[in-house]
């Protein structure tokens, strides 16, 4: 069985699970199955919208007690209406279901959008029913949304099979176009009406629910590959499939989409939370920030960051690293948003000599360094804004940020600023324009007529354009290669392999061992320690024995080699009558290390996605502080350098405070075989640590100096029927 | 010399210092120098405002061109006004100041606020004319506001010293009244504007700016002691003065009023752009941040946080721990709500086992956990709202969060929610109902006439609710007592002291040191080892050796006398050829230590906060996590706990992993004993450092392994002219 890893297809392969959503998401006829007359009721909306927004296709509503609904004419049962539809909306009760499935695929429908709650979101008599309309879709070839969902729509297109409620207002067109998919019906439509509120294009929202079949992952990448799309985000709550969540954030990157994603139950509180509303397991937090990040996603923490974000991007210009110049009429502003730049890690480069010259002339009160402080001398010569900014244009900055709080209502100020700003939106239209200003609406709005984003808070400003700079990076750079795993061996399922079989695993993922021994006897042992001719440790071997000093199985430091067989001989006699029944295989007798830097590097069998590599430094670093790193398996070695790096111990291994630099490359290289070890064998490993792995000075390498690796069924190995159309 | 440390006056005792701000903040009759016609000029608007908004006392406006400005008589100079004038407005140029303020105190004026700017915030130039300004003022007995402000006002005494723009539109009167204390002029204008847009009744704004002679921390104390005020908020670049700033916080604790503060230039980007806008010293965060903590005050990190906080604690209800509960539409919003409530260390405890049976029984497909989840079924039966909440209310939570989203406009639901709100607003007063819901001003208004908290972001409310709960703890503990610290021994001034010199010290602070000898010889050494009766260490002592193991100067494990006499004699010999002119004093013979935690303890001579004590553990946690926490010295033992406690690192203390739980009592001891010590000495300590202080077993006590004390004149031992009024 090949390990789990994501295929990522050429441009033109879209595979073919993603083209049957069309069927969903752009239907040509729609039968609404207990369709209601009363525009205003769940099984009505669907209707009343198709009707207000004048959907193209055909409408079909299924009654059997009216002959009209909504001045439809309609049908008794499925049966009665007429053949060739795409897309049926059920709204009936749970029992009804499956029953009606059937009937869809007598019919040849080949999507449904199920409405219908009280699936696996009650638990596990639910869940049971659930499965019994998943094993019902798939047999007839019908994809699925729901159950539990409020659909889905799409305004370019005037398809809405969905019976949100916000589509009672007008829906703004515009560009660009933001699709929206949320496992959360209920967050899912508050997300779409804060968007609308602000003025935000959503073209298209899909809830996802119970996912008994279309998934999350799936979503993103149709629109990923939508003409409609422009910018996705999404809402999480807990990923079911690796595979088609990995495309789906691959497909974007491809299509140099933006993704902007919530994922809650990030605390055990809130995980809690989440295990009891929907069926899915909320993978490690941990683990998911690795993944987004390694794939280019945003990850947002509120609906109000998410947002920001996304409004940021609608300017439609990029910031590129040390562009971003700030100007500001207040001091105290100018140290507030060079904190959070700093801490969004957002570089403000200072101007050049002759701008900051420039500058001091222009203000000679103020401060000409970035942020550049215009003080309040503004309000009596508002020349000084224009002369600001174009001092900074020329010295190349092409984002500008502007701090002006109340000044754009100041009586003699508030023209001269709109004034520029308007020219520069004319002249420049490169230039983005980002504004911290308070006013009312007419004094705000000439500025978004000229194309500048608005914050109240500088602190949002700040966000948001670090978020920009952030997707520059993220599509400047190809996704993660994934290294070909087939030369690594296979293991043995069902495995516990004692400490010198694990390092020859290790030996064979390319990770060097201490010149060690195994022996069986004391005079082996003494022999041994006279071939290796340094102070050794001698440590028992056995599979049955996992903590080893715990059962005086570990001795360091014994300097001759009759201390070294006298341990043997008293080892092999003690350890038996500690741990009865332990298969003892043998002893090691290990040269004594000094100089290295002890590091962690272990393998986390993440049930949602497989094999996790996870590196840390020093004891204490992992223990206490949880310093601890994470990217998905397998890495190569400048993922593996990246991994190491985002600990903050890693200062440690690159000569801290006149410790000889570390052999970071060996390090990294060590990782990487490590990794490739771990993907092989996705389907069985269930755990891997080296522990400690000695990384020795510059030019020296790594040793492993223990090692543990256990094999059974994880839960990759079991049969899922979620990846059917993958 | 007494330490600077802050006396905290009993409720009777307001300083002098603070009755004579009076002047300047409840002026009888105000004298503008400069005074211009036009109202909307900066030396017109404080006339302007005074005419507008009824001031009750007396206006002269000092003009030498005019007879009469803005209808009121003017004077030619301030000779010719009448006598008896509280404070007068300085808004002239830099050149005339000096002498202005003489022709004040010659007129007998006790306060002056001087708008004019081109002062320190210049450098060094305006620096020394700032200090003659100074000098001036003090000489004559004279309060000053300034420079380089823009003043302050006070709404419910219709007092004007100001040209804050934000006057020209109506002002809210109302309740709890917000005092608001800025350094900066423009940011105080703008989080002014912010808070009335919001609503917010802010009754006093006062804006300090250089701080020539009047500082942030006696407005504080003002407005602590003043009837005006309900809640401080206040804007802070730099404190120039320890003691004034704690006794505004002390007072603020005293007289139960909340202390919102933000605190620019965090980052080291922050800072460089603080000091080049004003002449402050931007202590390092760390230290205000613990500071902060103690003195029971808000630190909030942007202005939409201020006032978040701000307008959660306008509703004058608190919010007691585990009293929160907590109802949502969306189950994808409980989660979220859970996970911020966990990261901002709000419980939420489940209900009782009856309450969730009852909750189960109204929303079977919900979540009666708390978030409980009303689920969307809301629209379909807008009953379960009330019957939801009022279960809740029944199991004793007194404050309740809902999420609602657009639910509040739902045709179904919207109006049974609003009359809910209002009978829960009307019968339970008690009550805090928070609300975070999206729709238009007139969906929003009902809930605001109830009394509720209204926030769209779900996040925001939660920051605030917590806010809440932290002013809960503030006031239902006293402020940290400061230990009597007379004892301590004082320490000689311009000193290096030696370890064996360090350590005596030590021991008068209670200190327990190892059982080691200072020895001159090697016949001594070997006396001494013997005594000792186990392996030892021994150490070269000298003041002029820092680093003593890069001269070879420590020996570790030396098993016998004869290798200790060998080692003494070494040392003797090769240390004078390393450091040519170092006195040797001598030797420390010292027993080997084991299974302590190793811990430091160090003291930071905080240029404004004098001596801070530092504790970490673990040479890693502190050198490469910065894992370390501050609190002011002296500490009692309780003080101490505290301090431990905030370091991630402490659970190494507790019994982490199998070792035994370390002896933290003792350590809370030491660390107390050595913060008197510093305290004692807080004009002269220049380090004190123990490191490694190791903590053994418990019952068994801690051991100072070696320490470093030097002294000099500390910047707190400078006179400081800013303390004559205290």
């Amino acid at each position: 069985m090949r390990p789990d890893i994501p295929a990522v297809p050429a441009i033109s392969a879209i595979p073919a699970g993603i083209r049957s959503l069309d069927a969903v998401f752009r239907p040509r006829s729609i039968a609404v199955i207990g369709a209601s007359d009363d525009p205003t009721r769940i099984s009505g909306r669907p209707i009343a919208y198709a009707l207000r927004y004048g959907y193209e296709g055909a409408i079909y509503p299924i009654n059997p007690s009216r002959s009209t609904v909504q001045g439809l004419p309609a049908f008794p049962s499925l049966r009665e209406a007429p053949d060739g539809i795409d897309c049926a909306i059920i709204a009936l009760p749970t029992g009804l279901v499956i029953d009606t499935l059937r009937q869809c695929a007598d019919k040849g429908i080949r999507a449904v959008v199920l409405f219908t709650s009280g699936f696996a979101e009650l638990g596990e008599a639910g869940r049971e029913l659930q499965e019994a309309v998943t094993r019902t879709a798939r047999e007839h070839g019908i994809r699925l949304l729901g159950p539990n969902v409020i659909g889905c729509y799409c305004l370019s297109r005037k398809t809405f099979v969905t019976f949100l409620g916000n589509l009672e207002c007008v829906l703004p067109p515009g560009k660009p176009r933001i699709g929206l998919v949320s496992q959360s019906g209920g967050y899912g439509a508050h997300i779409h009406m804060l968007a609308m509120q602000r003025g935000l294009a959503v073209d298209q929202v899909v809830t996802t629910g119970n996912e008994a079949d279309i998934e999350f992952g799936e979503v993103m990448a149709w629109m990923a590959e939508s003409a409609e799309v422009d910018i996705i985000v999404g809402y999480i709550e807990g990923i079911r499939s690796k595979a088609s969540f990995l495309r789906g954030l691959a497909a974007a990157h491809r299509r140099r989409k933006p993704v902007v994603l919530m994922k809650v139950g990030a605390t055990e509180a809130g995980a809690a939370a989440a295990a009891s509303h929907t069926a899915a397991l909320a993978g490690a937090d941990d683990i998911y920030d690795a993944v987004l990040r390694e794939y280019g996603a945003y990850r947002a923490q509120s609906s109000e960051e998410v947002l920001d974000v996304v409004y940021a991007l609608s300017a439609g210009k990029p910031l590129r690293k040390r562009r971003l110049g700030v100007a500001t009429i207040s001091g105290g502003a100018g140290v507030q948003i060079a904190d959070f730049a700093c801490a969004a890690g957002l570089a403000l480069p200072a101007p050049p000599a002759a701008t900051q010259q420039a500058l001091r002339e222009i203000v000679p009160f103020g401060s000409p360094a970035n942020p550049v402080d215009m003080t309040a001398q503004i309000s009596n010569e508002p020349g000084i804004f224009a002369a600001t900014l174009d001092a900074l244009l020329d010295a190349g900055y092409d984002s500008i940020l502007m701090w002006l709080g109340p000044a754009v209502g100041n009586a003699r100020a508030g023209g001269p600023i709109r004034e520029t700003v308007e020219r520069i939106a004319a002249r420049r239209p490169d230039v983005l324009q980002t504004i911290s200003l308070i006013g009312g609406p007419e004094l705000v709005r000439p500025y978004e007529v000229a194309g500048c984003l608005l914050f109240e808070e500088p602190y949002r400003a700040i966000r948001a354009l670090a978020a920009l700079e952030f997707f520059e990076g993220v599509f400047s750079r190809p996704l993660p290669q994934r290294p070909d795993v087939a030369q690594m061996p296979l293991l043995e399922a069902g495995t516990a392999y004692n400490e010198a079989d694990a390092k020859r695993l290790l030996a064979c993922a390319g990770v060097p061992l201490p010149d060690e021994r195994l022996v069986r006897t004391p005079e082996e042992a003494a022999d041994a320690a006279r071939r290796i001719g340094r102070p050794v440790a001698v440590k028992v071997v056995s599979a049955d024995i996992r903590h080893k000093s715990d059962v005086g199985g570990v001795a360091l430091s014994l300097a001759s080699p009759e201390a070294v067989a006298e341990t043997v001989r008293r080892m092999a006699r003690a350890i038996p009558l500690r741990v009865p029944g332990a298969h003892i295989d043998g002893f090691l007798v290990s040269p004594m290390l000094q100089d290295g830097v002890e590091c962690i590097v272990g393998v986390h069998a993440d049930p949602l996605f497989g094999p996790v590599m996870m590196f840390g430094l020093g004891g204490v670093l992992v223990e206490v502080v949880q310093d601890v790193a994470f990217a998905l398996a397998p890495l190569d070695e400048a993922g593996a350098l990246d991994l190491i790096r985002r600990v903050k111990g890693h200062r440690l291994l690159t000569g801290f405070r006149g410790r000889p630099p570390a052999d970071v490359p060996a390090l990294a290289r060590a990782i990487a075989g490590i990794s490739r070890l771990a993907a092989r064998n996705a389907d069985r490993l269930l755990a891997l640590e080296v522990n400690p792995l000695c990384v020795l000075p510059e030019g020296q390498g790594v040793v492993a100096l223990d090692a543990v690796v256990q094999t059974g069924r994880t839960r990759l190995a079991q049969p899922s029927h979620h990846n059917h159309h993958d």
